[in-house]
């Protein structure tokens, strides 16, 4: 399936223009940033990355796809010759996915000629916009759950293909499963499940639910009590399943004064091991609220695969730097009114102080030399790698191997930040980010 | 493509219990709708609905779908041999895509065996939640613009699937285009485009970059001038395009002063007929704050792919009649506090006052009888129609012919709605929903 048409028009229209005026082979440098944290976080997380550099594979311009744009006058005769043999040949540098980032951290370096280059924007921004506001703020509800396990059952509250995404990003974040099916089967990510409303009122009593629940799925599985009246329904649930039930599910009613009734209930009819899941309308506020409440388990639907009030993280794929038509390196910014971009190849580290980080700190050059390999601090974590080296992207960020390697990072690299930076009220970015110019 | 796996995993598990069980044979009746409407807002739209049937159709569980709940264990055999043979043989009656809908509308009834219904709902929610969210949103932009023309370019604010699929909820509430080629290639909806500020940042001057746009484009292209000084940019313009230039575009700065400015600048300069499109972080009630200023056309990014602050509709699907064992119709419904479901078979219609509408009336009945056919009321509108019959879906609102055929029905049951139906502050829905119990 190719990728090529998720894609801005303009994109393709600006390429068209380039071939003609001979701008097209400019060697250019663009950086996905975001300007700002939404929301008054402290933190943001990176996310989307192993997917982008396999749909960048993907982004090739078939039969169908030529056909499409020759039809619609998008582009001349030249330029469909030209994304007839495109393929992505540039350098990509960037952040490891599961990375924090803060305002202004070069998230992504793209480099190659303009005419390659321009044509990810939209779907790099797609991408890495949608992605990273799930893991930026699944990263709270984690971070609030403690050491509790949190599940994500939201895809039915977003796009179908999304779904599947906010899983996996979820997932890079700390979350224990999904309940999305295809998140399993594409990203390995495990799946769990409990029973619906539906399960308990397609039965004649809630007991033969329970029952034949039970029957099928031993005494291990997670029961639904709320349908009916909850007090009952626990009655009911230890009566059938016995004192080694599994778990119950609550998705109503004011969840912490809910949860100790169960939990009083259950252990008072020598349900005491049976786990507590509780899943309605949940975020990190609510999950947070839930502390020092007997719940053993979360599962968060609506509030993670929407990012929690801020659906999109906000990054923007700006030009940085380019060559002159000498072949001299430029560094270009626009100065549009709140919307300034920083000109410059941008180098990033993490500065710490005994572990603990300290600046985000951006070395920014009008020149094209190797700023990664400058040992700007002693105490500092560079932050870009190499992702994609001459079109070729690094295997070791893609597929489920990419997923656990991100998880991995993410666990990693949370343990750096500041204490204040897991509080989850509205504030500034944990860190400064700290930009210095070299010359170039 | 198969669609199957786009499905939480406890409706396959419920799937199971009930094929052991027996229950799985139950003739039920599953009903999509919203408790409320997101927002205060004063009435939603139903979109998604030609998606959904599509994908329906590919719902099927092949190898691979078969290999991996094999393979993780998610169902039993039995499972598995029903799932390799499924495809939904029942019928759907709803909404038309393009209807509105209000708190409690029962926008789509899917009948059939417990075991044919059930395994919908994760796909059934997931389109229509989030594309029913945009459209919601972009409705009430589509109303704030008024005969101005809309454009949908959000596509780097959303997942890159979900991005085609909001390009299409915008065009059926009436936006122009949309700058995603996706979605003129799938759904035959107009593209647009004009240039990037890194077209600009390219070129070693501003007046180079107008210069090669209109070589390749033409003169009636629009020209974006806010890379620099705004003033500057208008004045390369016209003096490089002459005063046919098409238009000019605004992404920056305080839009109401700035589009007067360079109104009377353009006017000054003689191209009085440049048109000025505004394009910087719209939503409903920018543009509306515009409608004064002498804006020709507006681009929407973020805020309708994002539902404009509510990025999902909240519907949801519940079972809400079914046969017992001896066959009876038995209306069921949970009581779970705050999320209770309304039991019974509904039909919907609009009752209208001379052409206004004054009610949602909904029809309960226990039974099965046919309830489309009831004339309720004088002067009301039937809201369900046949979508999908025996397995079926209806042709006539499946692909790009769907799309035009909501888009029509869309702007004809709008002018049904009371004045005060338009306004943007948050209020109740614009007409109250009344059910009547009809007996079974």
């Amino acid at each position: 399936m190719s990728t090529a048409l998720h894609t801005d028009r303009y994109e393709l229209t600006m390429l068209d223009a380039a071939l003609r005026d001979g701008t097209a082979d400019r060697h250019c440098v663009f950086e996905l940033f975001g300007r700002r944290l939404p929301g008054g976080r402290r933190f943001g997380v990176v996310a989307g990355t192993g997917r982008l550099l396999s749909l960048i594979q993907d982004f090739r311009f078939g039969d169908d796809e030529l056909r499409f744009l020759r039809d619609e006058r998008v582009v001349d005769a030249a330029t469909l010759d030209f994304l007839e043999g495109y393929r992505f040949g540039g350098s990509i540098t960037g952040y490891r996915e599961g990375e924090l980032y803060f305002p202004g951290s070069p998230i992504l370096t793209v480099e190659g000629s303009f005419a390659e280059a321009v044509i990810l924007e939209t779907l790099a921004l797609s991408v890495l916009n949608h992605d990273s506001a799930i893991a930026t703020a699944a990263a709270r509800m984690a971070i609030a759950a403690g050491e509790r396990p949190l599940s994500e059952m939201g895809s039915r509250r977003a796009g179908e293909h999304s779904a599947v995404a906010a899983a996996r990003a979820a997932y890079i974040v700390g979350f224990a499963a999904t309940s999305n099916l295809e998140a399993g089967r594409t990203w390995s990510i495990p799946t769990m499940g409990t029973a619906a409303h539906a399960w308990t009122l397609l039965h004649d009593t809630e007991e033969a639910a329970f029952r034949a629940q039970i029957d099928a799925l031993g005494v291990d599985t997670t029961l639904l009590i709320d349908t009916y009246d909850i007090h009952e329904g626990v009655a009911t649930a230890v009566r059938v399943a016995g004192t080694s039930l599994g778990g119950v599910r609550i998705d109503s009613g004011d969840l912490p004064i809910v949860a100790g009734q169960v939990r009083a209930q259950l252990d008072e009819l020598g349900a005491a091991k049976t786990r507590i899941t509780v899943t309605s309308d949940l975020d990190e506020f609510a999950i947070a609220s839930l502390a020092a409440s007997p719940v053993d388990s979360y599962g968060v639907g609506t509030s993670v695969v929407t990012g929690s009030g801020y659906p999109t993280a906000g990054m923007v794929y700006k030009l940085v730097a380019r060559q002159d038509a000498a072949g001299s390196w430029v560094g270009v910014e626009k100065a549009s009114v709140d919307k300034a971009s920083k000109g410059g190849r941008k180098a990033a580290f993490r500065t710490l102080d005994q572990g603990t980080a300290t600046s985000e700190l951006i070395v920014v050059s009008d020149g094209f030399e190797e700023l990664d390999t400058v040992a700007t601090h002693p105490d500092a974590r560079a932050l870009h790698v190499p992702l994609v080296v001459a079109g070729e992207p690094d295997a070791a960020y893609l597929g489920r191997e990419g997923v656990t390697a991100a998880r991995a990072h993410h666990s990693r690299v949370l343990e750096e930040l500041p204490v204040r930076a897991l509080a989850l009220s509205r504030s500034d970015p944990a860190i400064p980010t700290v930009f210095v110019e070299r010359d170039g």
